[in-house]
């Protein structure tokens, strides 16, 4: 999408070197970062520098595929095993990055005992990985598009845009879509305390783009839905179960309550790689507590411009920080996927869910 | 309640002296401020070193309590109505600000041409409207404390404790009186953005108590309802409507759903003075929308000890903020006030309604 009018993804490779967005230092300084070495690579990973599941796949690809380059060919092999192996421990539970790391691991198999060949497969299937992902949400925005009002007041929770894939977004894709085709859309941004993903990078990101919003505190968006000024919740997932229970960012289920109290529509948007088909229902996702620092500091500009942390909680008191929550699928109007709008029931999960 | 092992009131008065707790310092420092002349009490006013409603009713009538120690006797009618108006601006919307002033201004009243009679009659009504809160708020820490269960897991919004009044609190009261009888109470503090006084004020509050208790984002409450870790909520009140509707701190209504969800009681605590019969249901309340500038900056204490502020929304992209929520009767197990839990409904509140 757009950055300064430049049209510009999230992660790509240009002669062996990764180059990305340098996330965390957004909204206030947009930099792209050179990274030479697959550890390096694997480096911005486990840092987050990127972040988001597509980007991180097709982060995990790049860099097999600079193994591949960088790999001497007596012992070519061995160093692609302890590649993969850096590759994939950078964010253990990552989906994404190991179906990344395992489609350019695949290739390079492909080419057999041909080093030259293995190096141009890599290269090959790490781009498709991110041409991939780019397609995937370009088309959940192309179907996501046709349920937006044509005076669309939406909602939407943390980062579902194209910061957090290749290109495009997932959540945030219809809204872009339905933008560029004269719909009148405005986003309310719901801040997503405690690490604000929403207030940083889903507010520039539509900024870059000339979307109308505003960011609003996540305590204010359930007002706006009973008070009838928004019209449409779109989030985005984290991992979708096989009965279409949703988990994301916490925060998400009052959301989906709020809009269910109001009877406006609460979609969910998602490349089918999102579903897990081997997880049974909501109950089966186990929720990450993270570190109650998190909500007990806040991260951000100082008025002298520097990116520091302020503490708002007592000194003595603790925190607690659960990272996602789950939307039971009776609050969902729909998940918005690549092959198109489905049912969040077992048989629509069925219906498009496919394995690596 | 407790500050340092030592009972405190958030104000009181000696010897014509107006002295509180200076509020915007906590928790991070703990200072008293002295405030000499009824100009100065009506300063601490509006620039919000006292804030909640009772607490300001408090300070109202000891500033005029102030002004009748000040007046000459000669010009003595003309010097307090001059008082009662700088204090009657300070904040135009508090309902307890006018309560207090115009209770101490009737004694005053009473005393008729006896001057040095009028005075004392002004200290004496001051000190009584400050002891009348903190009776009714001990008053709602007893009746809700028997709906406290023995094992209670309690999530609350804002500050409704002792800090919004002169002593006890409304919501936070019923958990202090369950703490000293020896129950199991936990409080989960949601941090109340945009301007964090669950996560300033009342987990303060409760570690000063020795409280249990843990800070979360307002996104978590929900999924701690859903995953039956929480089992109760109370939360303050600004202003009850005659149908049991209930304006309070924006985010109350979200958790209002997600407790009608999970099954748990909701409950509101607030003196009847809260009650406006006037108003006929929740819309008939305006809800202000404050400065977005309260939610694209974020107030704290760096690493160096100093209390700034930061950025964390990008420069060119707006912010809306509204102040309160409503959350409807039918979300409502009870309001909790100082003559009993009542009923939100028509019924409950004529039952205990009061007219100034």
């Amino acid at each position: 999408m757009l950055v300064n009018g430049v049209h510009t993804r999230t992660v790509w490779m240009e002669d062996g070197v990764v180059k990305m967005i340098d996330q965390p230092r957004l909204p206030h300084e947009f930099r792209i970062v050179d990274l030479p070495h697959h550890t390096d690579t694997a480096k911005s990973i486990s840092t987050m520098i990127v972040r988001g599941a597509g980007a991180i796949g097709a982060t995990g690809a790049y860099g097999i595929a600079q193994a591949a380059l960088e790999a001497p060919e007596d012992g070519f092999h061995a160093y692609m095993a302890a590649a993969a192996d850096t590759m994939s421990k950078t964010r253990p539970t990552a989906q994404n990055l190991f179906y990344g790391i395992k489609y350019v691991l695949k290739a390079i198999e492909g080419a057999g005992d041909d080093i030259a060949a293995a190096r141009a497969a890599a290269v090959t299937a790490a781009q498709a990985v991110a041409d991939d992902d780019a397609a995937c949400c370009e088309a959940i925005g192309r179907h996501g598009a046709a349920v937006v009002p044509d005076v669309a007041r939406v909602s939407t929770h943390c980062n579902a845009g194209w910061l957090a894939f290749v290109d495009w977004g997932s959540a945030i894709s219809p809204l872009y879509v339905a933008h560029r085709s004269g719909k009148d859309v405005f986003v309310f941004v719901d801040e997503t305390r405690p690490r604000s993903q929403g207030a940083r990078l889903t507010a520039w990101e539509l900024g870059q783009e000339g979307v109308p919003h505003a960011v609003i505190a996540d305590n204010a968006a359930g007002h706006y839905m009973r008070t009838g000024e928004i019209n449409m919740v779109i989030v985005g997932s984290d991992r979708i179960a096989a009965n279409g229970d949703v988990a994301n960012k916490i925060g998400t289920y009052t959301s989906a309550l709020a809009a269910k109290a109001a009877g406006i529509p609460f979609y969910v948007a998602a490349p089918t790689t999102t579903i897990d088909p081997d997880c049974p229902s909501g109950d089966d996702i186990p929720i990450e507590e993270r570190s109650g620092d998190e909500v007990r500091f806040t991260w951000g500009w100082s008025d002298a411009g520097e990116f520091i942390r302020i503490r708002t909680v007592p000194d003595g008191s603790p925190a607690r920080n659960p990272a996602f929550d789950v939307t039971p699928a009776a609050l969902i109007a729909g998940i918005i996927t690549e092959k198109g709008i489905i049912e969040a029931s077992p048989e629509g999960i069925a219906s498009v869910a496919r394995t690596l």
